[in-house]
């Protein structure tokens, strides 16, 4: 079983290379890309295949949400617009105690819809209840990098007996390379300042031994920087180099506050830099510096984080803010070009989580791709494709999405969600969380 | 004739304050709003009009884009992400020189067609070939405020003969009130790097024998700002206060590098201050002060600026940048409230632009009101509209747009625009303009 989709514009990252292919034909066979022909006359190999018209519509990798908190979607516009301390001791946390599984699973195929819809294929996400964050995204088909947020401040030896942990190891027991390797583990220490040095190292230690990822906030703001250097006599950055936690294949979140020499830690460790620019700008965080990243080599790659501060999970506006924030920031209208954008919320962020062969339009990779419509005014003229989607781009323009090879969302409708269930649903545990 | 929307969830700025009115009644009569009635059981007053269901749905006032060049669509995604000088010199001017003023029909029209789709209902626009474009305007049935950019750098004392200026008279004379007041004409000095001071002084005095707003850029970037101090000993804002523009009403378009002492002239004069984030950005002009200016207590509106600058004429992403890029730039999460930034982009504007009685749903007032379609994942749950609306608000969620009472977009349809025409028209230009 496959797709075959022709005359379609294919605009792909090629590892290093954007690829720009007019009237191309695409084909899938099961989960796979497999084949990618160009030119007007290219026929289809095969027959016996579904026939997709992609006149008047461009095909994209799938995009990447490389930081996410997807349950939150439950807390989105509730407490805006307060000075951070306020919203996160007086609100946010008031409500996340009150969570329940069924809460989470719910958020959770909320935030899903809302990904899928708009053109998100893959995700990797932290939170706690992740069990039933699984079984929602293994419903849905996409494809996620999940992980239990760790805490735990108090400094000791021995962390065997910690919960926290056990409930991670459970997980990425029952979950790891489930639903045709979609679903994958990761292990994640929160953050310096909610975990204990010795805390961190018991964490990377077991996440070595299973062969998982680590994905941890990074220097998100200036206090968390200022107290690692206080507390530690150092940057976040270089205090998880010294417990060993970037030896093994690592996403950090935010890096809003790194230095130089932390960058260079970073590339030489290979640790990803998940830029968060809506959170951050939201949150008061600050402008992380991406385009000192991109100019060391680092693999930059793009999140939402959580529904609650952003208030959406849709990456055309991460896109568009990374390409246009660091230039008014820095008055350098080159600093973030429109396709490096586009390459961090695709290519970059396949690669971040570790998925391989995915997050290009290439044969052989997975079939994880989105059909744009760009019939809309703001895609005229066509001077330059990729310039239309960094920077004009909505959310709606998504027409059909694949995530191997299955379409999953089409033309407003949902083949693996069901959007009613999930309203009703939504409403239900919203009317017991706010009451 | 008149319509009545009823269940509808009313959120407009009344005056100073935010309204927001749940199972309202909304009722107009002609061009005019006749009743907002609140609560459930709040019955419509008169039959024989059109009825309509808003239940799931936010109407809000029209947006005003309060400084944009609709005809420049024709040059967007055209040379991107290049250095301010090159992509100005060798790309935009070069075709610029060649446009007629079928092109700037057109692009307008493309650009008019862009703006209502995205609920916006009147604009302020500079260019040049303004009969066409005010023609354009006038099929559409949107509100205008339209001006001729006048740029003339010889400095004389006597500018009878300038060809500019007979135009900008002309096109006054010809559109000012148009269309059930819906047309108006303002005067634009271009900006105090295209205008030698007499010049300025000349449109000035011709604008206040008319009884026309002034519409000019001020401030945009920092080189302009240092040419002033340079040239003048003074700042661009200054420089305006000083030729006596500022004595007419007017708007001023950017004002990035303002400073103290230039908003408390402006706020003297009561200045509109239109801040462009996304064109600021994206040209690497830096960020305006616009939370000092709203503290200082200036008429803050939103603009696009032309679409070969931002890439699009989608007013939800400027309200999204208001309300989040000075957050993250002073590293405030209070900097710029969502209520602010939704009241800049609708009752400022319109007060801005000098159009009384629009820019909100209130009795008496215009009727340039848009519905919004609130079913989408990204509404929910439903804690804050406004929130909601300011962070997670796309252009597409906009299903039913009003001006003066009558239905110019709806679902997807122009009532006014001939959109397969547009296209045709567009291709045809571009082909000539691009060969």
């Amino acid at each position: 079983m496959g797709y075959i989709i022709e005359n379609i514009t294919v605009i792909t990252w090629d590892d290093d290379r954007l690829k720009v292919l007019e009237n191309a034909t695409v084909e899938t066979d099961g989960d796979r890309i497999s084949r990618v022909g160009c030119g007007k006359n290219d026929a289809a190999r095969r027959s016996g295949k579904i026939r997709i018209d992609g006149t008047g519509k461009a095909l994209i990798p799938g995009l990447v949400n490389a930081h996410t908190h997807i349950p939150m979607t439950l807390l989105r516009s509730y407490a805006d617009d307060l000075a951070l301390h306020t919203w996160l001791f007086d609100h946010i946390f008031k409500i996340e105690d009150k969570l329940t599984d069924d809460d989470v699973y719910w958020g959770s195929q909320l935030g899903l819809m809302e990904m899928l819809a708009g053109g998100t294929t893959c995700f990797a996400d932290m939170y706690y209840f992740v069990d039933r964050i699984a079984e929602a995204a293994a419903e849905s088909g996409m494809r996620a990098l999940l992980s239990r947020g760790l805490t735990n401040n108090e400094d000791k030896d021995d962390y065997s007996d910690d919960y926290r942990i056990k409930e991670a190891v459970e997980t990425f027991r029952r979950w790891n390379g489930a639903e045709n390797n979609r679903i994958r583990v990761a292990f994640a220490p929160h953050a310096i300042y909610t975990c204990a040095p010795k805390y961190i190292k018991a964490i990377r230690d077991t996440a070595e031994k299973l062969g998982a990822v680590i994905h941890v906030h990074v220097d998100e703001t200036l206090k968390e920087h200022n107290n690692s250097l206080n507390q530690y006599g150092k940057t976040p950055t270089q205090h998880l180099y010294d417990l060993g936690l970037f030896d093994l294949p690592a996403i950090a979140a935010h890096c809003v506050h790194v230095t130089d020499t932390d960058m260079d830690l970073m590339m030489e460790k290979s640790v990803s830099f998940i830029h968060n620019p809506t959170s951050n700008l939201k949150l008061g965080s600050g402008i992380a510096p991406v385009p000192d990243a991109l100019k060391k080599g680092i693999n930059v790659a793009l999140g939402t984080d959580g529904a609650s501060s952003n208030n959406n999970l849709n990456m055309w506006e991460e896109i568009n803010l990374a390409a246009l924030i660091h230039k008014g920031a820095r008055q350098d209208p080159l600093a973030v070009r429109a396709e490096e954008a586009f390459r961090m919320a695709t290519a970059n962020g396949a690669r971040a989580l570790g998925f391989n062969n995915t997050g290009q339009i290439r044969e052989g990779f997975s079939a994880d791709m989105v059909l744009i419509d760009l019939s809309k005014p703001h895609y005229l003229p066509e001077h330059n494709i990729v310039s239309n989607l960094a920077y004009s781009a909505q959310a709606s323009d998504v027409e059909t999405v694949f995530v191997d090879g299955r379409i999953l969302y089409d033309k407003g409708e949902f083949k693996t969600l069901d959007r009613e269930k999930i309203l009703y649903n939504i409403k239900r545990v919203c009317e017991r969380l706010f009451s």
